[in-house]
């Protein structure tokens, strides 16, 4: 260990106090363990690094901006922490073809913003957007509110660099859209949760900044509604619909409560959708958008609707569905994320309430989600003190395998929802996974005992 | 062998001269060769063959529509060939959350118009429409004309199922748009050539019909208004443009010669762009799409345009990019498809074609492409009688590694680019496949001698 601190330098190897001072997640503010805590400042340095752990068979925990939900970045005092923070550049930016080169510890939102300083877009947007990397997006391949017209973060990745577990560094910085020049090893990096190679360098796709944007919030009444304007507004607005985001009442009201966020409509609805819609034309695109929700009120697709009037106006509807903690207390607090059919969607969410109301008296399961991509999560608040974690998760895991419902669509697997895979996944799709992990992680060193147990 | 033959019974496993009938491909009238054809009718079929297969070390090359452009389906007749020919069901449409199931033998024009008749819309398109399967799309990755708008073939699969070397199914029937449960085994079977597995089912994924479509055959005089009018296009029309298709000059007057195509403007233009938007307003976008490209003529992005005033107008137009039998006289004429950073593509073509009129007195290099996705064909042809391949994919290859580019866009490598892999992907990327090609089929029974050299 030493001499990879010496080779490393102070700055790059860090030991004992300075390691306790950080939190272990944002979720999570016990402080951190680890042997050591490596900040590299280039590829080599990770490659040095991994040399060294697969020699010396040591076990290396990888931390982007620590956001994930699934305690995927928790580590003990046996592993290496590689933080990627010190490799955060944006390194090119490719007008003509649309195409930024960025390290893997870049923070999302300076990537969000960099780029649209050269009228460029780059869509992955979620609630974490300050703090997670996108070297952490790539490794859980994020989702977030824009996934119905962009796709996820594999969809936005050409390329990437990786270093593997022995230090050999795979390039694969690919930027065109298209590149069948034998196997796609790079989606060997996309949502395996850094437990086949640490991500460094990514090349991600752009779009042009959108001339127009339009968001509305509206109320309906029954989940039939709910599948049917979102086909409504697939047809009507094209490929402009770019965030379809559902809130049940619960949710609403919880959040619009005292203290809470102003509630632009009524807080008695039993269901919120709020929606945007991004085109090439500001004045045509807003007023098409304006008859399109108009008629679906004339045809009680909806029964409320509110066309926000300024920027503050249109932050204070996305911060009603972004902004939650109002129902992150008391605790404890269960987050979920599965995904499922639409189709299937209203019987399950009400099977997971009462479960909730079954299980705790004043139990609540507050639900919002990303409809249009089958995604829905679920705040499971026992309002009882305890440890309630696998009471949660039978009440809203319990019927989720039978419709093929995945127990996550986005936050993936990590540690928290390891003993729930085998719930959507069948036993051969866990053994194929398994002969990726022993062929290239054969030492079992990168992310252990994250996604496969060991 | 007879045991096999037994089990399956003689409308699954045919053997001699039933097999020379069948010609080796689109491309290639030669006799099949084989040493028997197998037409399994279900998963377990497959799931026998293969069994039989891995413990005989029997090779195995895998049949779908046999229009690929790279000699993936040649074989010898040491070789079995499996057909999926007669697994072409399409099991399941869900209207509600825009899915469907389909065998892997099921033809793609068959599904487009199948799913048409539910409403919906399956947006892969290409030339092959009517031969091509689901099966070869998946193995493939498939591109063809609405990759910018819809993605490639790995974006439309939601889930699949697919037979591993040694029998085993790996049934991994996602149906929704998100599921980061674990690794996302699919991705091993797509664009990986049949080499890793055989898919035998598919899960799509749909979108609405679009309510409105707009086309175009536009001219311009440089590669400059190429890509701006591109940007232009992509900021004003928005999610809604689905094709931006190239056509050289040199290209279009050969297919608008004595006896082809009739020509609706002028022959003499440098460059010709098909463009294609879909929306959801048909009047409105209507109005838009001429408006927009009255603009573009105006600032002199564009120097003539006509827009179709008929189904048969716009079938016309099309018909000039797609059917391009005019330029595959007189044999030989050798068939590219490399992709590229579009900045660089303007220099690329020239060099090519020069490398090209180098070579032969009255060598010709017609040339289109989907330039929004990077990706560009080349027709070369010597307008010389003999073997001119390796000296054809000289002119074309030769700088394209210094570039970055890649020598397969969407059609693979198959038996006909192994040469030339190692010019698109480093040696780090072609290890890492090999590892994994090794961890799937050890015994290199699957597709041997594709994508890689043995």
């Amino acid at each position: 260990m030493h001499e990879l601190a010496d080779r490393l330098g102070p700055d790059r190897f860090l030991a004992g106090h300075l390691i306790a001072e950080r939190a272990t997640s944002y979720w999570n503010c016990a402080p951190m363990q680890a042997k050591s805590l490596l900040l590299p400042r280039a590829t080599k340095d990770v490659a040095e690094i991994l040399r060294w752990c697969h020699e010396n068979e040591q076990t290396v925990v990888t931390h982007g901006g620590l956001t994930g939900c699934v305690a995927g970045a928790e580590s003990t005092n046996e592993d290496f922490v590689v933080s990627l923070e010190k490799m955060n550049r944006i390194l090119e930016i490719d007008t003509v073809g649309g195409t930024a080169i960025v390290e893997a510890g870049a923070v999302l939102q300076t990537v969000q913003e960099t780029v649209a300083g050269h009228g460029l877009y780059f869509p992955l947007d979620l609630g974490a957007r300050g703090s997670c990397t996108i070297g952490g997006n790539v490794a859980t391949n994020a989702g977030g509110i824009n996934v119905l017209r962009y796709g996820m973060m594999r969809n936005l990745v050409l390329g990437l660099e990786a270093v593997l577990v022995d230090g050999t560094v795979v390039s694969s910085m690919n930027r065109m859209l298209k590149n069948n020049a034998g196997y796609d090893v790079k989606q060997l990096f996309i949502g395996t949760e850094g437990t086949l190679g640490i991500v460094t360098k990514v090349v991600l796709r752009l779009f042009p900044q959108p001339a127009s944007r339009q968001d509305a919030l509206v109320a309906m009444t029954g989940f039939d509604d709910v599948s049917n304007f979102l086909r409504y507004l697939q047809k009507q607005l094209g490929g402009n619909l770019s965030a379809f985001e559902i809130m049940w009442g619960d949710y609403f009201e919880a959040v619009t409560g005292e203290g809470g966020h102003r509630a632009p409509l009524s807080r008695h609805y039993p269901l919120y959708v709020v929606l945007q819609a991004e085109g090439g034309d500001p004045e045509a695109d807003a007023e098409r958008f304006e008859s399109v929700l108009a008629k679906a009120l004339e045809d009680n697709l909806i029964v409320d609707a509110v066309i926000p009037k300024s920027g503050s106006e249109t932050d204070a509807i996305w911060d009603i569905r972004e902004n939650f903690e109002a129902v992150l207390e008391p605790a404890p607090v269960y987050l979920y994320d599965v995904s499922l059919p639409i189709r299937d969607m209203d019987d399950y969410v009400a099977r997971v309430k009462a479960n909730v109301s079954k299980r705790w008296k004043k139990g609540r399961c507050y639900t919002i989600g990303h409809v249009a991509d089958g995604n829905l999560h679920f705040f499971v608040a026992p309002f009882e003190q305890g440890d309630y974690h696998h009471a949660s998760d039978e009440c809203v895991y319990e019927s989720l395998g039978a419709i093929g419902g995945s127990v996550s669509a986005e936050h993936g697997i990590g540690i928290d929802k390891l003993a729930w895979l085998p719930h959507s996944r069948s036993a051969e799709e866990i053994a194929l996974m398994r002969t990726l992990k022993r062929s290239l992680d054969p030492k079992n060193l990168l992310n252990p005992g994250r996604v496969l147990t060991p």
